[in-house]
């Protein structure tokens, strides 16, 4: 088979020059335990008249809960609750996009996007897709967005993905899952309430939070690494021991997984993933694996990589008493342990990252086959 | 004689309800050793036409020097060389401004800082005076600018104010040394090249590189910090102790206290200063002292408010073989002694910040004449 060898979950150069990425930034963020309360004077000033409503994307588990209530809408608002059970999809976003078209005369005045990774991704995509013409898939790639997007906003209810500030929307698409990676991806406004992270359930709270830790190990340990990134990752990684390994409150540590998440995706500006993100890769591409749980599980087995991150995982997962799936790969035929392995080593850019410029010789498909046979 | 309350050197929040400041962050940021390069490229599409000129305001020190003849002109556009020995004042702004209404029929396409935090300030300033009528001076203060600046653009040649990132620009007004707080004064792009930050001479790198420590010292351990300026602030702290502490080369020490002062200067978003800004603040008033000079000669002093912030300021000091003046305060009257005193303890909502609420039963006008005294 053909591997995709564009497919990376992250925002990341691959050539040297691109170590010197223009790189935007989220223009304004609000912090604070209860700063959702601001939400209706934050967006005030953004509506363009009555019937340009704001349209809002909310992860569909707080139906019926109290932040639905406390959604500032006014005139033709719409709240639109989403599942989050699967990955966002380009057809998904097309639907929506559609929809919000016909329902609406006027063009939106914003979307805004509350919830997990997932949320946030289909609130970015939606806001660009509602200027860009086309399907949401045709974008899928570096820079293809020409058109700037529609106001929109980030609001994390889980921290971990580092959506809320990268310049990426990552989608699964008919052919390729890939990021649309553009400057108008980026939100025009994050509001970061840690409070909003209350009552995610402890087997969620831990993959998610993981995605930002592994990710921090990986990059921080790579060669693409510059100083800025490695400022961020190093503070992403402090505050991931702070909460996964110290003994602090629930409301510190809800704070400070939003700082680690914050942080986390700044440093992917000039940094890549590597192993733990190229193997977990093989896994959603052949069993549908999910990424915050398939970078766990993967990761478990790569102390020959990532000797301290990996012995800090192990304590993490102990002292949270997280069970990790096992037997994943048992029943796997030989075709697709191949084609797991040939999706795994497709992923140049992260092996280059985490090996150097002569990986090839340093990894082989049997090193890849023993690890996926234990996992 | 009276006091006035508002002068601070950075842009804080002093009520409860700032803590959820909408704070607008940098949108557009290139880091790299040779990123300057990328200027060029980078001014090209917000150029208006051959007749709306970039202004490019320049620290004379680089007069003659090969960075003078890599600043990217072509057109009309005009670099303009200005002194940074003094600090920047309300009236250099208006006559920059004049000067280029003048020369120009078209208003500039931007304006480009090149230099310390004078410099960076000067371009801030200037931008913002570009679009609002009247006099600089009209807007020190908070909020008080409600016309979007033309572009501008901040190229640190040295590291520690945070000026590149911060919401603000400090000037000496004809009443008052207040900066120009607002949502447009933040830089539309800046440039991080740590190149450009060779040949700074020794005393000038430790003391603005000072400047950024002791902020962070100030805030780290003040009332008034949340866990996103918490965050900032500890990884500014951290670099700073490897830089000024470790041993590293030279090019890691000009990258990490690049790194610093942008991670020192967003923590500024929700903290507030303390003890050494307020009398260094007395210094300045009294005997004009400089900022970065006068944080170092009253922050030796501090032992009682920071033991482990002296300890390791005494240790930096020691290791660069600083020499800081003294006698500074010998030949003062007693009625100069007084005003010094009575403008550090006008500064409230720094002491509030550095001793808590009830502040005034923590401090006394002879506890700071007796550390007058020692500088």
């Amino acid at each position: 088979m053909e591997v995709n060898k564009e497919i990376t979950l992250k925002n990341i150069p691959t050539k040297a020059s691109e170590h010197y990425r223009n790189f935007p930034m989220v223009p304004r963020v609000v912090y604070g335990k209860g700063s959702f309360e601001q939400l209706g004077d934050i967006l005030m000033p953004k509506r363009k008249h009555s019937e340009a409503p704001m349209i809002f994307l909310v992860d569909d588990v707080f139906e019926g809960t109290e932040l639905l209530r406390r959604i500032p809408t006014i005139f033709s608002d719409q709240i639109i609750l989403i599942s989050a059970e699967e990955e966002p999809k380009t057809i998904q976003v097309d639907a929506l996009v559609k929809m919000i078209k016909d329902q609406f005369v006027e063009m939106p005045s914003g979307v805004i996007g509350i919830g997990g990774g997932t949320l946030l991704d289909l609130a970015k995509a939606v806001a660009i897709m509602l200027t860009n013409k086309g399907d949401a898939s045709s974008y899928q790639g570096w820079d293809l967005v020409h058109k700037k997007a529609i106001y929109h906003v980030g609001i994390p209810t889980i921290s971990g993905t580092g959506a809320e500030v990268s310049r990426t929307t990552v989608l699964l698409g008919p052919e390729k899952k890939l990021g649309i990676n553009s400057d108008y991806t980026t939100f025009d406004q994050v509001v970061l309430d840690p409070e909003l992270t209350k009552g995610v359930p402890k087997e969620q709270w831990f993959y998610t939070g993981m995605d930002c830790y592994i990710h921090c190990i990986e990059s921080l340990t790579g060669t693409y690494l510059n100083a800025f990134s490695q400022s961020y990752g190093e503070k992403s990684l402090d505050l991931c021991k702070e909460v996964f390994l110290g003994n602090i409150t629930a409301d510190d540590s809800r704070e400070k997984l939003m700082m680690a998440s914050w942080h986390g995706g700044m440093s992917i500006a000039y940094s890549q993933v590597g192993v733990a993100h190229a193997m977990s890769y093989g896994l959603g591409y052949v069993l549908g694996v999910k990424h915050g749980i398939g970078n766990c599980l993967v990761f478990k087995y790569l102390k020959d990589f990532y000797p301290e991150g990996v012995r800090l995982f192990e304590e993490m997962v102990q002292k949270h008493q997280i069970e990790l799936p096992s037997g994943i790969c048992e029943n796997l035929t030989d075709a697709e342990m191949d084609t797991m392995i040939s999706v795994a080593l497709g992923m140049e850019p992260l092996w280059e990252n985490a090996l150097g410029k002569n990986w090839k010789s340093k990894i082989s498909s049997e090193k890849l086959r023993s690890i996926y046979k234990k996992i």
